[in-house]
């Protein structure tokens, strides 16, 4: 503490993001990066804007909005981006939410959004998810001051379907509800068909998982117009340009090669599946998974300790010291020939 | 305005920033960019990251602090780095300034001010600069909520010296300083080397001007380690992650290339003094710079119109409609050989 600290410094609980260790002898499974490289695409796009970066980029970068509106099927001035959806999210608390109005998210959830609060002053109440981690629809209906829930869900991976999302849009036609989907190319489909119907609906994404761009800190949101206007005025008040050149052609060229965005994905929900298995042999109970992470327990092991032992044999994984939740490992998918090592290290471990 | 706007939405008055025509015929005077390239090893320390685009970047930034840290000769725990000194700007008035505290800043100034006191609720009271448009030293003692003023200020360029920081700090003990150099690389000593004196100031920075970054979106903040801490809990209360993979090693590149950075400096201000020059034998009345800009104002020709004029001729400089400032003109400065056609073209312009 510090006499010449803010009221606003002083209420702050930052956010502990997962260690990043990036030693190349480590396998990394504990922030649910991509373990492949991005398109080949982006590098090239990268390097051909490196001879002008004595020049400011496009403070509205229309060329990347353009690249997404066509891929989401949706007109330019739907679509907002920002300096990784971490950005795009805090933002959208200083758009949409007031202090003074109690929003609403699950109990077990991104744990960011309760920081986002405290630094904004905004009330919030967590609604408790179902026995099986599974949203409770109710909780969420006529909210105060708006709503903001992942689907898929995070730590859990557990996808809610658009049948649940529409009850709770229904439920709310006069607040925004934000529905964060840093997961969702790995599960069923978005809420973004949603956005004709609903102009409180604002649906935020990241390039960091599916896109293989965690590096590049590249975030985007999709909305009616008046949503995409709130964020860009906040933005503009901000800081004009929050995505440099390289994240804007880098990301742009990301986009424009959807080909290779299938094949990785599809290869990581095929890996996600084949860990499942490999998990669940080892005695492990597996939530059902919708991300590119797996949410796990195992009866017999203690989970904290069990993250310390992986760690010593060079294998990160997330373990979360939070109610309901602390018997549970978050693993993030990588390659085959990861969940193949973290399989039998587990295996060894589990049996001494 | 929309039902779903948060209060916070419905009171900002975003920042315009200078237009960005990049289109290669143009000569862009318009937002005080480097006209040269950055350091060769920038784009060398980017191409080396390229392979690593699908890791999450450091979120401390360490190699980048300690860079700076050497170079400034400080302690990398008085370095903070954020996405542009926008950012950190923003960052700033988040972290050490209060609603209900009137806070002062000059009332010709960097424009941005008022844009984040009002997305913040910050009160503020501008000090009028005296009739030469130097600071009024006396209008700055004992500010209620802390006082944040450019040096060299903008848009005039003119550089206060250090005797007259410091008597601002002396009469603010207990209240934040913040000086605001992003020009200090062109002009007299910064107040940096006071930091070690006076725990209240903040110095910050961008990579934008002196090291021809504008693209890549890197800004510092320098002080005492208890304003360093505040910054560093206000963005990890936001984004974990505001400097991508790139962005920090090409600036860390930069700040280890000293010899560049001083050559293309060096060649700014000569350009600049030669400019004032040339300018001056056109009628121009030239505010003494020490920035890489020109603030200037011609007897008998209208600014605005003759900011138009050389628009009209493929050249973009800033006009500023307010009060005081109206009949001025800030023009970056950039080659020698844009400054010569700059010159002709108004006297083209001036002879008709």
């Amino acid at each position: 503490m510090n006499r010449l600290w803010s009221e606003m410094t002083r209420r702050t609980e930052p956010y502990i993001p997962g260690e990043q260790l990036n030693r190349p002898e480590i396998i990394k499974l504990n922030t649910n990066e991509n373990p492949y490289p991005p398109s080949p695409r982006t590098g090239e796009a990268i390097q051909r804007e490196i001879g002008r970066l004595q020049l400011y980029p496009s403070p509205t970068a229309d060329g990347l909005c353009q690249a997404i509106a066509e891929r989401e099927n949706l007109p330019a001035d739907h679509v907002f981006v920002a300096n990784g959806s971490d950005e795009v999210l805090a933002f959208s608390f200083m758009a949409f939410f007031d202090p003074g109005q109690t929003i609403r998210f699950p109990d077990i959830s991104y744990s960011f959004y309760p920081v986002y609060s405290k630094l904004f002053n905004i009330p919030y109440e967590e609604v408790p998810l179902r026995e099986s981690f599974t949203l409770n629809l109710d909780g969420f209906a006529q909210a105060e001051g708006g709503i903001i829930l992942p689907n898929p869900n995070a730590p859990t991976g557990i996808y809610e379907s658009l049948d649940g999302i529409r009850e709770i849009l229904e439920a709310n036609p006069d607040r925004p509800v934000i529905i964060d989907e840093a997961y969702i190319d790995f599960a069923g489909p978005s809420a973004a068909v949603l956005i004709g119907e609903y102009d409180n609906l604002l649906v935020t994404r990241t390039t960091s998982k599916s896109r293989s761009l965690a590096g590049l800190r590249v975030g985007y949101a999709l909305g009616h117009p008046g949503l995409i206007e709130a964020l860009v005025r906040i933005k503009d008040s901000f800081n004009s340009y929050t995505l440099d050149r390289l994240a804007q052609a880098g990301a742009e060229a990301a986009f424009r090669d959807e080909t290779y965005f299938r094949e990785t994905t599809k290869r990581i929900v095929q890996t996600r599946n084949r860990a499942v298995e490999q998990l669940g042999a080892l005695g492990f109970r597996v939530l059902p998974s919708s991300a590119n992470f797996l949410f796990c327990t195992h009866p017999e092991a203690d989970a904290e300790k069990l993250c310390e032992k992986l760690k010593g044999r060079g294998i990160l994984v997330r373990h979360f010291s939070k109610p309901r939740i602390q018997d549970y490992l978050r693993i993030t998918v990588g390659t085959d020939e990861q969940m193949d090592r973290l399989s039998k290290v587990l295996s060894e471990i589990l049996c001494k």
